[in-house]
């Protein structure tokens, strides 16, 4: 059995967070498909076992179980020393991206892109509110990419794994990555790191059964 | 001048976790105003010298800005050594509820209540989603307070003030925070504890003036 056994599914960006560090590192690391398209993270024996939240990803170490992707991408930095900080000051700034990611871009993508191509809400007012607030984030991003290479400091962090898992899934968020070049040459950028794959070949679980 | 300055203001909760935390540990410390309901914190001048992210709250310390509450804190427990952790376990137990937090209680808590109470947007398609993903957020906490006395451990720490901080508006929110006898107990267990402050009563702003 591999050392590292990652919950998750293909759809998820918050899963591919972490299975793209594990991955990078170099991990001896395997995944484990969740149903959730079927309601197993919604179970009662799901969240009484694997993971009170209610969510994946869940990293399986020798037992013992992380919830949170930045949780889990934090564990990994303190075993591998690899895609982490420096100093206190740089470990904030990556604390700072990682949040305002999981608040405002993959909170909000997240959702946005579930109901465009997973649920297929059509476009309402919650996909339009969602749309909005997405954009926003992206604009700060974009803003912040000029002139930075990567979220925090000349290398790639975790912030980044963060900030970019749901914007590989383009064609399906409803809107186009491409209008933010700044964010684009950096989503370029961690594309271009030895053994980067997209999240369709990094976990199981795509495409979709069709809907029943 | 007070050593800490914080940029903040009444109705924000993200700002009312720095700010509670600076009281209970007894910071020489002092709120500056932010007009953000005039548009402040999306002004260029904002963004390119206070927070790029154009949010509350800022930390000012000695010239030293800090963004994101949960890195706010995360400073302060450096600076007093209170509400923090005891060792790596304990520091990413309070990392998963904090992250929590900012993507699904403070994080969907703020717009709705945001919506309701003051930009009186009515019962929306978008109300009534931010609704049902608060209160499934808020499930999720009553279950965890079913025998937790804190988030983490058993003491106050800086997940307990994230997770909090809305919550104290009650009356603004739209729904009963009685309805959660688990999170109802545990907001009382933090508001008894020494010098703890009402948003309302720690941070200038309220009530706001009429609208125009």
């Amino acid at each position: 059995m591999a050392e590292y056994v990652l919950h998750c599914m293909a759809q998820s960006g918050h899963s591919y967070k972490a299975a793209l560090m594990l991955e990078l590192c170099g991990a001896d690391w395997t995944p484990k498909w969740v149903d959730f398209f079927n309601g197993e993270t919604r179970t009662e024996e799901y969240r009484k076992t694997v993971n009170e939240m209610g969510e994946v990803p869940v990293l399986n170490h020798n037992g013992k179980l992380l919830t949170q992707s930045a949780v889990i991408m934090d564990y990994l930095f303190e075993k591998f020393g690899k895609f982490g900080w420096e100093n206190e000051d740089q470990r904030r700034e990556v604390l700072r991206w990682t949040i305002f990611d999981n608040q405002k871009v993959s909170g909000l993508i997240g959702p946005l892109r579930f109901m465009r191509t997973l649920a297929k809400t059509g476009e309402t007012e919650v996909t339009k509110f969602l749309d909005g607030r997405s954009k926003s984030a992206l604009a700060i991003m974009d803003k912040h990419f000029d002139g930075n290479a990567f979220a925090v400091g000349a290398k790639p962090t975790i912030a980044d794994f963060s900030l970019c898992s749901y914007l590989y899934y383009d064609g399906e968020l409803g809107f186009d990555v491409g209008a933010y070049p700044n964010v684009t040459t950096w989503l370029a950028r961690i594309k271009s790191l030895p053994g980067w794959k997209h999240p369709y070949d990094l976990m199981p679980g795509h495409p979709l059964p069709d809907a029943k």
